[in-house]
């Protein structure tokens, strides 16, 4: 099983729209990849670091799931634009986007 | 539901024992924090970046399931010092932690 997760780093003058985000972004992934291999998503509210009193590194992480890196591309490349374009809709962060396969 | 993320970023010089940390390193968090409220562990292996052909952000991430905040404060309150002083004996990278809630 691949995880793929798109994290949004926290930072000075970072902006992001959690309601957008939740509602509409992340209901857009779905719709678009769920029939192309999507197996389920999440998203976790970062909410606190390891330190006490530590802030979160991301304000946001998503997890898309899928059962191969074929899958996952594949499906990107049908709808990755459309998805891509809508990020500015809700955040100025520039996500970092990790390829893991779940090893244990 | 809890999700704490334990990642390794990828960098310059950095070293990660892959075989200590599966084998050693998580038999114990497993085992320490298992009958304290950790509901499961899952550890991703970094085969990408979101770019083609770019690099996995993190070499390793590690996310373990509390039911709640206050159970994870407690097992790291009980084993954290042990947990912490073993990532010298796989790794030099300074990992990032995050505690997020599953929103979604």
């Amino acid at each position: 099983m691949i995880r793929v997760s798109v994290l949004y780093p926290m930072g000075e003058g970072k902006k992001f729209d959690a309601a957008y985000y939740m509602q509409k972004h992340m209901s857009l992934v779905r719709e678009r990849l769920k029939g192309l291999g999507l197996v389920r998503a999440e998203v976790d509210k970062g909410v606190a670091g390891g330190a006490p009193g530590a802030p979160a590194p991301f304000v946001y992480i998503a997890h898309l799931y899928f059962n191969s890196i074929a899958d996952f591309q594949k499906a990107m490349g049908a709808h990755g634009k459309e998805i891509m374009a809508d990020v500015p809709n809700y955040t100025n962060i520039q996500p970092q986007v990790q390829v893991s396969e779940i090893a244990g």
